[in-house]
């Protein structure tokens, strides 16, 4: 990874996000499939948290994305979390720097929006695209919070459906009332990814955030930051733990807070103070 | 939270995870009623990750739920965690540790099993009951992995469907493979949670764990141990990144990152030696 670094930073990272069965992969499967008609190199990664053990999709999935990753100059990568999602984002976003590394000009990582590790996968993208659909409940109860925050685009997948209108003007609705003002500029896309219907319009928003995105370098910065933060607390944390368990005391305290002598926040406040004074 | 430490440590513990649609809250419900009519004390915890903004079952949730916690003396806590997740498991720790130094006998903790997060929720239960369900998928795959290594019961729900005892079947299989010598010691049960068939014999083993819970020293200490790492290192990053903050230099190590001149890991090697031997 350190000898990477230097070669990095070119690719346009886009995260693609939405309920289960919003059609996520058929979308990532066109969006890929135009980029490729464009002459563009695309990385995919697939983030699937509760297949293959939820939910019957992931057959269906790998099929659909098998098909793509025949295509000249895309790589397609595919993880199956199993319930167990630490370190998700770290691995993810390792591999998105080995894609971009590798020269791709476009990394699409496709996941499903639950869980916080996932939402710090999808904020380390560069553009975030939100999927909803008509049917799914009340339109405006199909957006999950937390993930309204962070979107740069919505798609309104399924458009060919009659109340999927509905649900464009509900987002509209919806970013209108928002305190961010850069919400009420977010743009609602309305796809068929089945048929590729609208796939055009959306790809042709994302390339243009492809030459403007070099601007965001606030955004870059805290990105950056939070990364190295994370990094460190994750050394840091693995130093602790060795330390602790060399430490004899560390067992006898154990022993306290079990029977209820001491209890685990001031075992923790001395702890801490000996750790950052040693 | 120091206060109470004293007080608590006498409740048993019991997760209750499994996919979306297979029953939990009526399950939990039910439980608690017949709980209840033993003269048990309970207190119910209902993490809910995703609603109200996917799926549709939160308002029917509630009202089961507000009908359980009229009963004489229930108390239930309902967390709608919206999609960010970060920090569940120290707040739900927390709840379960009021609810057990307020004299609850018996704290269930419902959750659906998505994130690592929820399965840190469940990992801190005394008892862990898997639900699944007849007609998701084959059967051996409604059971999700990483779940079921740490299933002390299984719980076969809507069992009068007439698939209910391939379930049992497979499960029993799985188990029988493991290579948990005791994962083949794991009770199966059948219930109908709507009609509250089984959950007199599932009960039964529950209060029968009860008595023989506190044997479990050796988890215990785990448990313990792992609550105090993480508090530790909770309070550690706290202090990392008020002090990089404070450091003028991290924004010039920044902007070096971003420019590519320096790699981000061979950054943090630096900074956790200066962080570790000041």
């Amino acid at each position: 990874m350190k000898a990477i670094h230097t070669r990095g930073g070119k690719a346009l990272v886009v995260g693609i996000t939405g309920a289960p069965g919003a059609g996520k992969s058929t979308l990532t499967n066109k969006i890929t499939c135009e980029l490729v008609a464009r002459r563009k190199s695309v990385g995919v990664v697939s983030i699937d948290p509760s297949s293959p053990f939820l939910g019957g999709a992931l057959l269906g999935d790998r099929i659909r994305m098998s098909e793509v990753s025949n295509l000249d100059g895309v790589f397609v990568r595919s993880m199956a979390t199993r319930g167990a999602l630490g370190g998700l984002s770290q691995t993810t976003s390792d591999i998105v720097k080995i894609m971009d590394a590798f020269g791709k000009d476009i990394v699409l990582i496709e996941t499903v929006g639950v869980g916080q590790d996932e939402v710090d996968v999808i904020n380390a993208a560069d553009i975030v695209l939100v999927v909803c659909v008509p049917g799914m409940g009340d339109g405006i109860q199909a957006i999950k919070a937390g993930i309204m925050e962070i979107a740069n685009i919505f798609v309104v997948n399924k458009a060919d459906r009659e109340d999927a209108d509905q649900v464009v003007v509900d987002i509209q609705t919806m970013l209108d009332m928002s305190s961010h003002s850069d919400s009420q500029k977010t743009p609602i896309f309305k796809t068929v990814a089945l048929t590729g219907d609208g796939v055009n319009d959306l790809v042709d928003s994302l390339l243009d955030d492809f030459k403007s995105s070099r601007k965001k370098s606030e955004a870059l910065e805290e990105r950056v930051k939070e990364e190295i933060y994370c990094l460190v607390e994750k050394e840091v944390a693995r130093h602790i733990r060795a330390k602790l368990n060399k430490n004899g005391k560390f067992e006898t305290v154990v022993k306290e807070v079990i029977s209820r002598q001491r209890d685990p926040y001031s075992v923790v406040e001395d702890m801490v103070v000996d750790l950052i004074n040693p």
